[in-house]
């Protein structure tokens, strides 16, 4: 049998999975305390569902279940599909799914949280993973500029509550983007493709970009102009010289706002695009000096709903980069430390009641383990204190008080 | 695009996952407490581990992923398998596998908790899921019998932690039944048949068993010795004047020690047996007299692990039944209490920073939503209610406390 797991998933030793569940629950307890309520979708989708998803690159990423039994002879045997289900590549999918599902029995405005596993059939590589950790909340059914509001708001209180402080919210509207590049003299055709060059701003720069929309056939004056504009780093006052539409006073209210409600950083990004081909309007999302790349990422989807139930429903989610922090986390050694202090209770096999005993006083304030006493007394001690142990107990000591590990001589 | 989640999978509502949340952290909480450590396995297994694996009837019921590009290409030209994963069906085997994988870093003896997702391809039918959460903990490298005492009183306390309290440990050992089942005349290599008979007991009663067994040609005598012990609810006393084996002073001291810690009903009962074919010695079971059947169940597994890394390693497992017991609390309605009490604070679009203010203050002591405050405020407020909102506020009132919502008129 093959002992380590299947490429792209991982095993979480302790220490790591000590900090996955200190990350998820400080994450939790903010947008719960904000109002966001949690759901749980399945792993396992229709396979119709997700190849006729909004999912663009993901959709050849998609892990397939096979039939069974009769339905797959059947399919062998004609030629038909194999497959029935498959494993969702985000959470996004799901929940609006979901949504269609259960809409009269949610709250409206509906504020989810969904913290959970995606796959994707990434090309194996260092870092790469085929399993990991998604972490999102939405507002559905809300088309006023609050929710964006307190999509940004919570999830900065988030990333502070896990202990991130140095960092920025980056807004941008792709309405703004698009008025911006028609008054520029790009066609309106080519928007979708100015965009995806556009997203590549921080890998090849702006000369690269300039390059790329070129070669795509973009006007020379249109191209030289917004080079002109990200060179200069326009601020909102000066895009809004430019053009004249809603998502101004949008973006205003919403930079307006928070300033006003204080202790988070956000500026207008006029470069920012976002990937994902679902965005309306807003699109925002985290960056810090300390890391390369994003740590949030979010935006509004007015039109994704409504696939599945006929009619537009407003839609706008922000999502933490869950596997981003952990790693950070986990390399700053965090591990060892999350949760409770644990202390470690050693006794011998005659004395089980009376170190269950002592151990459950002490589980008031701690973890507390029984280890049934080794003949090596001293390498037990020095594994615990590796593990990150505070403390341990000898049952049938004199004394009543744990020593701590550090301490022994 | 079908609305429905797949069949045997579950959207959960808001006030289902609050349940199912409620019950998980009540669980880590008590299992972390008593020194287990929490782990993660990927849901996804080679698909050779999953068919070659101790799972019995599981094994027919594995959803399988097929296989991509070139190597799906190549399959289906061949004729070749066209799998190469598939989704795990319990957390055992994984277990087994993940220990194998790292047990150079892990504490010894190994106390883990694991509790996630496993998948069956059950035929669908009402309450029989596809996708569904195990509950476990496993001691790892410990033949003492002290580690069947930590995970029938841990278990015990995670019971009661949750609110369930009117419960009986049962207890047997697979080496007693084997030399009682020998002592009276039961051929060896029957043993397993006879096992199977007797698992149905609480189905098909004494007779039915009898029968059963019967049929399988099993002697008479032996049949009618093993009707009379279990119609007179032979205890411990009783089989100890038949066989003598270790199993039995390892049963009394299970016994002893758990009647001198208190706290905990446990007793003897011949008929255990237990499913899961890889169980070697104790076995054992919760069960109440509120609800038919077990709500928790286990047993030392002391030759599973050996498959992986060919020697043997000494193990001992108790699952508690997750979905089981989220339904009966679901049931009695725990859904809109678990949690802390939730608050909605009603604003205008313009008042939003001064709503998000008083929101903040009042978050230390409960969760808070702001809501912008729509035409039909009263038709909010009883969809409030329903929901299990605990009070309200509408920013711009005059006082500066919240409104029980069961308290208006």
């Amino acid at each position: 049998m093959k002992i380590t797991p299947v490429k792209g998933a991982s095993d979480y030793l302790p220490n790591q999975a000590r900090v996955r569940d200190f990350l998820q629950e400080k994450i939790l307890e903010t947008y719960r305390a904000a109002g966001f309520e949690r759901i749980y979708t399945p792993i396992i989708e229709d396979i119709e569902n997700l190849d006729k998803s909004d999912g663009g690159e993901n959709l050849a990423l998609i892990f397939k279940i096979m039939k069974r039994g009769e339905k797959l002879e059947k399919a062998l045997a004609e030629g038909g599909e194999l497959c029935d289900m498959g494993l969702r590549y985000d959470l996004t999918l799901p929940l609006t799914r979901y949504y269609a599902n259960n809409r009269a029995s949610l709250m409206s405005p509906f504020k989810v949280i969904q913290t959970d596993r995606v796959y994707r059939a990434e090309r194996p590589q260092k870092g790469r993973l085929r399993e990991f950790v998604q972490c999102d909340i939405d507002i559905i059914g809300d088309e006023s500029r609050t929710a964006e509001l307190e999509l940004i708001l919570t999830t900065a209180k988030a990333l502070r509550a896990v202990g991130l402080d140095n960092f920025t919210v980056k807004i941008n509207d792709r309405r703004l983007l698009r008025a911006l590049l028609i008054g520029l003299g790009f066609a309106e055709d080519s928007l979708d493709g100015v965009c995806v060059a556009l997203d590549k701003l921080d890998k090849i720069g702006a000369g690269g970009v300039a390059s790329e929309m070129l070669e795509k056939g973009c006007p020379e004056a249109a191209v030289r102009g917004l080079g002109a504009l990200l060179t200069e780093g326009a601020g909102l006052e000066a895009v809004k010289a430019r053009v004249d539409c809603e998502a101004v006073s949008d973006l205003e209210f919403i930079m307006d706002s928070i300033a006003e409600a204080g202790g988070v950083d956000i500026e207008f990004d006029l470069s920012l695009v976002r990937g994902q081909g679902y965005y309306t309007a807003t699109v925002f999302e985290v960056v810090s000096s300390d890391f390369r790349g994003a740590i949030a990422g979010g935006g509004r989807y007015d039109r994704l709903i409504g696939k599945f139930i006929g009619e537009d429903v407003p839609a706008v989610g922000f999502s933490i980069g869950f596997e981003r922090i952990a790693a950070i986390l986990t390399e700053k050694g965090l591990g060892a430390a999350a949760g409770r202090p644990r202390l470690a209770v050693i006794y011998e096999e005659k004395d089980f009641v009376r170190a269950n005993a002592y151990a459950e006083e002490r589980r008031a304030d701690c973890d507390v383990t029984l280890i049934e006493r080794p003949k090596k007394l001293g390498k037990l001690l020095n594994r615990l204190e590796e593990q990150g142990f505070a403390a341990f107990y000898v049952v049938g000591w004199e004394e009543t008080e744990p020593k701590p590990l550090g301490d022994r001589s």
